[in-house]
């Protein structure tokens, strides 16, 4: 994969970020030490806090506070990735051992909740009672998206439920990261740059996921990093799913899924991916992702043009295109 | 058991913080709702909520910030409690099945990842940056202690280690609730009635883990709700264990103990209790917890004479009471 180019504009400041998140175990046990190094070693792209930075930068945002709020918000990821690999029973992630399959699921849970304290503990240091107030309302949603993917199965048929799952799941992080960014520079809530940052975060976040739940259908497996097919042999009806149901509401293995939660028949499943991939609901898919992009972009529109605002812009159309 | 006079004082400030905490899952899924209205029906002596209340009120901070800050620490306390049933496998606590008895392991993980959300969600909403500070280093000093030990075990054999976990157990929590209190009634931190608020809460808290230590050894089980010798036969080795090694360092069975970090075998298990409960150790244990509570009482006196501080000082008496 060739350096993307939106992160160069904050590279000296990605470098702080690193550097902090490493310290965060400085001074606790040995072995949450280890965690963290391993957790932090498997990488990621670091897309939140390239957000944040390029958001908070944009709208001329303090630095260290930037730099503060972007660790945050990479930590609170994190935190959320641990609970999240042990309850899936993960053992990989990005291709590296997950926490819990070398260590205990007792230990796993602790290692999660230190992050999630030492998250709370970024967030308050930067020094803003609403970004610590958008942060712990993040979390809840985020943990009550999981409780009711949980209880609830992933077998909606509802577009609304949906998109309630993505917003928690991953859009609720990135409308965190943008309007939190906008907050440290100093704008109030909810109207003006502030609202206008959110959105851009709330709609490159929509995009992202759907282009995630897509890659599950077309996904290179080796890139994708989990096999094609995933979501559905899980009993998650994703987008595209949800698409192909309205062509084909009486296709008897969607039904199945629908009704089991699951279809573990190989064959089945893999002639299922096929159809739907030979239908026209990835395209419509894609279309919608496309539509929040140009949602992010007309947001952007409204704030002053720079560097920044170039990169936020190369990065909403980045999202869309790592697919095809 | 009789009311506790101390509670008295504080019964409707603790009547709005119980709404307040039965409210902390509304909107969210019913599941949610369900766990937390579990939880809190399990009851609970509330101390930490009493103790936060009483000091504050002692050093009049905004009774309306006092409430959200007891709410956030009892919620605290609560969301500790699920990860840790979750842990240790305890089927009941307070003679009530634990969420884990009941629930799933994933779902045990994800409601106490909500009620941190919501703890920190209530530390926000005191308003104030040093409490959410207080906050969110206390929970990493709670986790890094169970994270110790996961890892290490319980069978340290110097005081140093005792006193370093009972702190992060349980004191930690207690010092949070009264320097927090102090901080809402707008004393700066490290001196002066702060210092003086915090040095009263972390030693009632290592009293009361004391008090609960020897408890495992002299304490009715129906009473304590666990059986008698647990923290031995589990490995862990408290202040009575360690006055008596001291007295007996070639003790065969506590040698077992440490070496083995458990005791299965019943009979050695019960004479090994016995031997302790006979040797000077409880008693040397309980003047040591008696020697925090007098250092409780010694800061209280530094403090304006008032309803208040006497129920301060009735609490403190009543921790080492309620054994004996």
């Amino acid at each position: 994969m060739q350096p993307l180019a939106f992160v160069q504009l904050v590279q000296t400041e990605l470098e702080q970020v690193e550097d902090l998140l490493a310290a965060q175990a400085d001074g606790y046990h040995q072995d949450l030490q280890a965690a963290l190094r391993h957790l932090l070693q498997a990488g990621g792209k670091r897309l939140r806090p390239v957000v944040a930075l390029l958001m908070g930068r944009l709208l001329t945002a303090p630095i260290d506070r930037l730099i503060i709020l972007a660790a945050a918000l990479e930590m609170l990821h994190t935190a959320t990735l641990v609970h999240d690999d042990l309850i899936d029973g993960a053992l990989l992630r990005r291709g590296i051992p997950t926490l819990n399959a070398r260590w205990s699921p007792a230990a796993t849970v602790l290692t999660g909740d230190f992050l999630f304290a030492r998250a709370a503990k970024l967030a308050t240091d930067t020094g803003s009672l609403h970004v610590m107030d958008l942060f712990t309302r993040t979390l809840a949603v985020i943990v009550d998206g999981e409780i009711r993917q949980l209880f609830e199965g992933g077998a909606y048929t509802t577009l609304e439920q949906y998109e309630r799952r993505i917003y928690a799941k991953t859009a609720s992080m990135f409308e965190l990261a943008t309007a939190a960014a906008a907050s440290l520079a100093g704008y109030p809530p909810d109207h003006g740059p502030y609202e206008t940052a959110r959105r851009y975060g709330y709609h490159i976040g929509m995009a992202f996921q759907i282009i995630d739940d897509i890659l599950d259908y077309v996904g290179d497996s080796r890139h994708v990093g989990k096999p094609v097919g995933n979501d559905l042999r899980n009993g998650l009806i994703t987008l595209p799913a949800l698409y192909y149901l309205e062509e084909h509401p009486d296709d008897p293995d969607l039904r199945f899924v629908l009704e089991e939660g699951n279809l573990f028949d190989e064959a089945r499943l893999q002639a299922l991916v096929e159809r739907i991939r030979s239908s026209g609901a990835i395209a419509r898919a894609a279309e919608q992702a496309r539509a929040h992009v140009a949602q992010a972009l007309a947001a952007l529109e409204a704030l002053p043009a720079s560097p920044e605002r170039e990169a936020l812009a190369e990065l909403a159309r980045y999202v869309t295109e790592r697919t095809f």
